[in-house]
């Protein structure tokens, strides 16, 4: 059934019911794609306050069939947090449920509004010696809600897991209205079915999580980093279970980083470079978290001489100062800026069996040489097996030249994800951009149940529409 | 609307389409309550040999409406596995699938049927240099489909999560038939609602297990074990906050052990005893999983005498070999079966948030007193924020003596955690012995999210009817 537009008369009424500062200005940045990749369809903004008002909002719309697209970052690359299409919606924005409700060192546990912004996480946890270890590019300005509504991942998922084993429990306004009191700071609660990971990763579409009690750890309390040339991937992934030897799950990161990526910060003039000259072909970014009697630059020295025995690596670098630490962390972090100055033909976020990894990329390197003159920049979480798999033009070429093969190139590579039992989104979700290939590549069965549940618990489907389905 | 009895029609009817060993006899044990407490409705026993046989039974039993009770290694403590009133059932024992699929040691994973033994999916990491962590008393009978139907926990939840956090990926039989082929091997895997999440800990009411990707992790290569004895709860919390900064998460277990408990082991003449002599008030037992290059007794001796300066600690042992870490296990291990002996009035299986343990214990403790002559048995996994909080007859006196208290003692208890936003089920689920429970202490909101899941997946409630609802 068809949603009516917010219009006149419903914004009214809703003027009726609110508080003026609920309603925001309807500025552009609402309804942009971030790499303004489609136009979202104006709509009504609201920045609710509190937990009720985010209820009062959505029994308005659930009462007028009326669409939300709720808002946190604006950061996501899946099109979430625009609609494109439809009837005018009403954008429900998180930005003023900034508070950190608690913080409770002794139990690893912090409260926070789903509109706090993950650095300010960070830092609240840091002010309590603690550590919560969700990291990704865009935490300046990306939301809990946002985080924990997409499932988001980044560099230390290996060894503190993703947005949903950070996430104890929630607060949420499902699609009636009525409001989820599920805030508990529980390590173990088995009473009943896990709607905390049901709605973490639902991209919205089942309800607004309003706020989330999230897991804080020890701060390890020292750190060791190194950067370590490696043969191939096949290397990099025995390097990968040799660390898991030596180190244990001490291991908190395992970046794959190509050439091609280091090359691309050369070429683009980025401030941060490969410190190991010449460029190696493939290299492995290596952090490990360890306690205070620990010497993690010892490990990794170990780690070295046993994988250049075992023929796996050339050529390292360890740092030995925060400054060198934060240089070789600038590299791997730049190399996504780089990426978007050399201007992407087709970006895949694709995960794989950790041992299907190397295979996968030899075999993608010769179908997509296959497709045309182009360059490949594969890197990121090879410890989680997750790679972005990005296809640029040729040195001098324009993206807009290939822009007819972006159709072939994304199916090729998902065909490929998908033979070997990878996914063809791994932490950036499905949006509005990958419905067609959740389609294609989801489970029958998977999805005859996600049309139930959605069915079931939102039947007006007025939850972020055009999401998933 | 009433579910039809697997009568002699009906089962004539699976055996037109099954082969023979997929029919076992129906002896009393698949209908028996481990602890006697309550008599299982006799019905068809099957036993399938393969998702197909699963597949093919549950879409007669659908279009019969004939009820399933998934049946695994019988060990359950809330019912889950027996129904005790109804229409006879079709009684489905997983007992056959018992096979490990494959082991993928490079990549930390194993696939095993539901029908594995936990003890055999330990020994199969173990032979593959792996460690799979989950352990709990009933080890050598449960079975996969049932650990992971109960999101089941143990002793190592602290480092390496619940069941939940260990699977990966399933493969299920969903209530209309349909096989979900989710037996994914990825860590990252952003591409619609978390099935997996919501299967697993649904006490087979929404399908059945038949298969799951599981995760291992490197073995720990050095492991430390200590019992030391606290002042009080108090202590034992900071104590547990104190290993958190000298040990950062290599602390794998952090049990609280009550000198009611350490005493029902002279009682009751267990081969196992306390080795700190007098018996403590309240001790702890820690271990810390570590590298080859780290020295986890130094550290745990690190950890003792920080704690003694602290006035956390008044005595402690360090285990100095196999044999001691042996021992000292035994005592935490056999104390289950000394409080079965002595005989319980009640048992809660309760958590807590972490820094509420204390003060719940002063409290309840004298609720407790006000209610009559008993005698409380309060330990388990306190690194969790989960206790077994079991309430016994005077020396001397009989369970019997006091069964008309047991609801009122069970109120109070099942009060003062609710009141200070703990869990009235932390690892044994609701099953059908806390339906009571749940109907009572569940969110609202919560409870009606699933009820409509439950009515969207399994319209016909067919899936082990009377269980949480």
């Amino acid at each position: 059934m068809d949603l009516n537009p917010a219009d006149e008369a419903f914004e009214a009424g809703l003027r009726a019911v609110l508080p003026e500062q609920v309603f925001r200005d309807a500025s552009p940045s609402y309804f942009e794609e971030p790499r303004g990749l489609v136009a979202g369809v104006e709509g009504v903004v609201v920045a609710p306050g509190s937990t009720d008002e985010v209820a009062t909002l959505v029994r308005a719309c659930a009462e007028a069939r009326v669409g939300i697209v709720p808002y946190g970052g604006g950061t996501g690359l899946v099109g979430g947090q625009v609609m494109d299409e439809g009837a005018r919606p009403v954008v429900l924005s998180l930005e003023r449920m900034t508070r950190i409700r608690d913080v409770y060192p002794q139990e690893n546990v912090l409260v926070a509004e789903a509109g706090c912004i993950l650095a300010d996480v960070q830092s609240a946890a840091d002010d309590a010696g603690r550590l919560f270890p969700l990291s990704l590019a865009s935490e300046g300005s990306a939301r809990v809600g946002g985080i924990l509504s997409t499932n988001a991942g980044g560099v230390n998922v290996l060894r503190y897991g993703n947005a949903r084993d950070l996430c104890l429990g929630l607060e949420a306004v499902l699609p009636d209205g009525s409001v989820w009191n599920g805030l508990k700071r529980l390590r173990k609660d088995n009473t009943g079915y896990d709607l905390r990971g049901l709605l973490v990763g639902a991209e919205g579409t089942l309800g607004i999580i309003t706020a989330a009690s999230l897991r804080l750890f020890p701060s390890p309390a020292t750190l060791g980093t190194a950067l370590m040339a490696v043969r191939d991937p096949e290397a990099a992934l025995a390097l990968f279970a040799l660390a898991g030897d030596v180190a244990g799950t001490s291991v908190s990161a395992f970046e794959l980083i190509s050439g091609v990526g280091a090359a691309f910060l050369v070429e683009t003039g980025m401030p941060a470079q490969c410190p190991i000259d010449p460029i190696p072909g493939w290299s492995v970014l290596i952090e490990l978290g360890m306690g205070t009697n620990d010497a993690p630059d010892a490990v990794l020295a170990t780690l070295f001489e046993r994988a250049l025995e075992a023929g796996l690596v050339s050529d390292g670098v360890i740092a030995q100062s925060e400054a060198q630490r934060g240089a070789i962390w600038a590299m791997r972090e730049e190399i996504p800026l780089a990426n978007r100055k050399v201007g992407a033909v087709s970006s895949h976020d694709i995960s794989l069996p950790l041992s299907e990894v190397p295979g996968f990329l030899t075999e993608a390197d010769r179908v997509i040489a296959g497709l045309g003159p182009f360059r490949v920049n594969a890197f990121g979480h090879l410890g989680d097996g997750n790679l972005h798999y990005n296809i640029f033009p040729p040195e001098g070429g324009s993206r807009d030249a290939f822009a007819d093969r972006r159709e072939d190139v994304a199916r090729a590579v998902y065909d490929l994800v998908a033979a070997r039992g990878g996914s063809f989104s791994a932490e950036h979700g499905v949006g509005r951009f990958k419905v067609g290939e959740l389609a294609h590549y989801g489970d029958r069965a998977k999805l005859a149940v996600m049309r139930a549940i959605k069915q079931a618990l939102d039947p007006k489907g007025i939850m972020n529409p055009g999401v998933l389905f």
